[in-house]
C-alpha cells in the first residue's frame, strides 16, 4: 500500500482485516513509525487505532519488495513522479490497483492511464477501486461496499477477494472508464447540490439535483467510452451521494459558501485545500462541448461562479428547456 | 383537482402558477371553504398562502363540470370509492391524472390500473406524476422536477404543459409502469436507511444503500415491465433520496425507530400514521421470489423486523455473498 494520507491508511486496515500481509508506505518516516510502532495516524486519522499487524515502512523498496498487488494512493498530481521510483522496484507480475479520483492535469489522463504511462503496463496488470467510501467511516468500520473495476475480470476478482471484510463490500467490473470517470465527475455535482443546499432548499432540490445530475455524469462518461451500469452502481451514484452528504467533502463545502452569496475567490481563500470540482469544472465542459454532450447542471455551476445567474435559480430542469422531453 | 391533503392543495397552487383555471374539491365543506375564502389550508399546510385564483369546492359534480384534466390526489385505498362517484360526471374527452403511490389492497392494482377499471377509460387518457415531491418544500416554490408518465406521448406532454412553473420541472415519458412502481418501492429502501441511520452509521452506509436499494427496485420492476431508465430518473432514484433524506417521511421515521432496536409492534404503536414500506414489504418480497428477482436489501429490512438480523448487520452487499458479481 502506497501512500499513508487517510484513504491509504484505512485502505491498509481494509486490506489487513482481510487477512493480507499489508506493507504501508509513508513518504514521511515520522508517519510510518507512528502506524508501526503505536498503530496510530494521528495526523490523518485522529483517534482511530489500526491492526497491530500493519508493517509500515519509509523505504520504497522494502515496501515492493515480493509485493503481489500494490495498491497506490497519493495526491493525483505526485502519481506520475512516484511511478518512476516504483518502475525499477515492481515485481514482474504484481498487479498495480489505483485508490485515487482525479485526472493528471495537463494531460488530462485518467490515474488508470498515468499508471499504465507510466509503468509500461498491460491493462490485465492494472485495476481500480472506487465507490462512497469517506475513509473515516469505514476506518469505524461502518458498512459500505466499493466496485473493483479491471479490464480483465480475472484481476478483478483477485483484487476484490483481498480486499474483502465484513465491513467492506466489493463488487467488480470491467469498466475502468466508467469507475474511474464516476470519481471525477461527482465532484461537479457535489458543488450543485452544495449551492442549493447553500441556498436554503430542501430534500426535493437536492434529490432532483442529484438524480439530473447523474444523467448528465452518465451522458458525459458514456460518450467517452463508459457503461451507463457504472455510473449507476457503487462508483457513480453510491460515490456522488455520499460525496454531496458529507459535511467533510471539500466540494460540498465550496458549494454552500457559493450557495451563500461568497464569491469564486471568497471560497478559494477561505479554504486550505483546493475542491477538485473548482477545478474540473471548466475542462470537463470543454471537452462535453467539443462532443456535443448537454450538461444543464454543471453549465448552471459555471454561471453562479461567473455571477451571471444567482445561486437561488439554479433548478434541476434547465429552465431554457420549458419542457425537456424524455428522462 | 380532486383531494385536498397537503399534496392535492400544493399541486393545485403549481396548477394555478401555471396560469390554469384550477378547480379543487374537498371532501370537507369546511376545508374546501377556507381554501377558497382565506386561502388557506391549515391542517396540512400550516403557514402557506394559496393563489387567490384556486377555486375549491366540496360539490364534485361542480368540480368536474367542464374539466378538460382531472388529477387525484386522495389516499390510496379510497381510490376506488372516489371514482364510482366521478365515472358519471367526467368529461367524454378528460384525461385523468393519478398523483397517488401505492397499490390497491387485496388486488395489487397500480393507481392507474385502478383508474382504468374504475373509470372504464383508455389508456391514452390516464396520465401519473411521480418525483422527488415534499409537498411542504414545493409549497415554498424550491425547485424540483417530476415525471409525467402516459402511455400516450401526446397526453404526457398535454400533462406537463399545464403543470410546469419557474419551480416544478416536468419531464415526460411513456413508462406508466416505472413511474409508478418507483412510488411504491422506494419505501422499503426508506425503511433500510432508516433503520442504519438509527443504529448511527454514516454516509458511505446511506449512500450504499441507496445505490444497491435502487438497483433491486430496478429489478424487480423491469422483471414486471418497467424500463431501466424510469428507475434511474426522477421517480426513481430521485424520490428514493428525497423520501430517504426527509425527517418527515413516515418510513424513513419507522426505519429509524427499528434500527434503535424497537421491534414493529412498537412501531405501528408510537406512529399515527401507518408506514407504507412496513405494509407493502412482504407482498414485494413475495412477488419478488415467485418471479425469481433477488432483493438482498429488502430481505434483510425483512430479517430486521423478524428479529432474525440485528440492526447494526444490515449491509448494502448480502454478506453471505462473500463476491457479488457485477453491479
Amino acid at each position: 500500500m502506497l501512500g499513508a494520507g487517510s484513504w491509504g491508511t484505512v485502505f491498509a486496515k481494509v486490506l489487513a482485516d482481510g487477512g493480507n500481509d499489508v506493507v504501508l508506505w509513508a513518504r514521511r518516516p515520522a508517519v510510518a513509525h507512528a502506524i508501526d510502532r503505536r498503530h496510530r495516524n494521528d495526523d490523518y486519522l485522529p483517534g482511530i487505532a489500526l491492526p497491530d499487524d500493519i508493517d509500515a515502512v519509509s523505504d520504497l523498496n522494502r515496501a515492493l519488495r515480493g509485493a503481489e498487488i500494490v495498491f497506490l494512493s497519493v495526491p493525483s498530481q505526485s502519481l506520475r513522479g512516484l511511478l518512476r521510483d516504483v518502475a525499477p522496484a515492481l515485481g514482474e507480475h504484481a498487479i498495480v490497483v489505483s485508490l485515487m479520483k482525479g485526472v493528471e492535469e495537463g494531460t488530462g489522463l485518467r490515474m488508470s492511464e498515468v499508471v499504465r504511462e507510466g509503468l509500461g503496463l498491460p491493462d490485465e496488470r492494472i485495476a481500480v477501486v472506487s465507490g462512497p467510501n469517506l475513509a473515516l467511516e469505514i476506518a469505524r468500520e461502518e458498512p459500505t461496499a466499493a466496485v473493483v473495476a479491471s479490464t480483465s475480470a480475472a484481476t478483478a476478482m483477485r483484487v476484490a477477494e483481498v480486499c474483502s471484510t465484513r465491513y467492506f463490500g466489493t463488487f467488480v467490473n470491467q469498466d475502468v472508464i466508467g469507475t474511474e470517470f464516476g470519481g471525477v465527475l461527482k465532484n461537479l455535482i457535489a458543488l450543485a447540490v452544495g449551492i442549493v443546499v447553500g441556498v436554503g432548499y430542501g430534500d426535493n432540490t437536492k434529490a432532483s439535483i442529484l438524480t439530473r445530475g447523474l444523467a448528465e455524469m452518465s451522458a458525459f462518461a458514456t460518450t467517452f467510452g463508459a457503461q451507463p451500469d457504472t455510473l449507476a452502481g457503487l462508483a457513480g451514484m453510491g460515490d456522488l451521494i455520499a460525496t454531496s452528504e458529507s459535511p467533510r467533502s471539500r466540494n460540498n463545502r465550496a458549494g454552500r459558501l457559493l450557495g451563500q452569496g461568497y464569491t469564486k475567490d471568497d471560497v478559494l481563500r477561505t479554504m486550505d485545500q483546493v475542491a477538485e470540482g473548482l477545478a474540473s469544472l471548466e475542462p470537463v465542459l470543454a471537452l462535453a462541448a467539443a462532443r456535443g454532450v448537454v450538461m444543464p447542471i454543471c453549465t448552471q455551476v459555471s454561471q453562479v461562479i461567473a455571477g451571471t445567474l444567482h445561486p437561488r435559480d439554479l433548478a434541476p430542469h434547465a429552465v431554457e428547456d420549458a419542457l425537456p422531453v424524455g428522462e
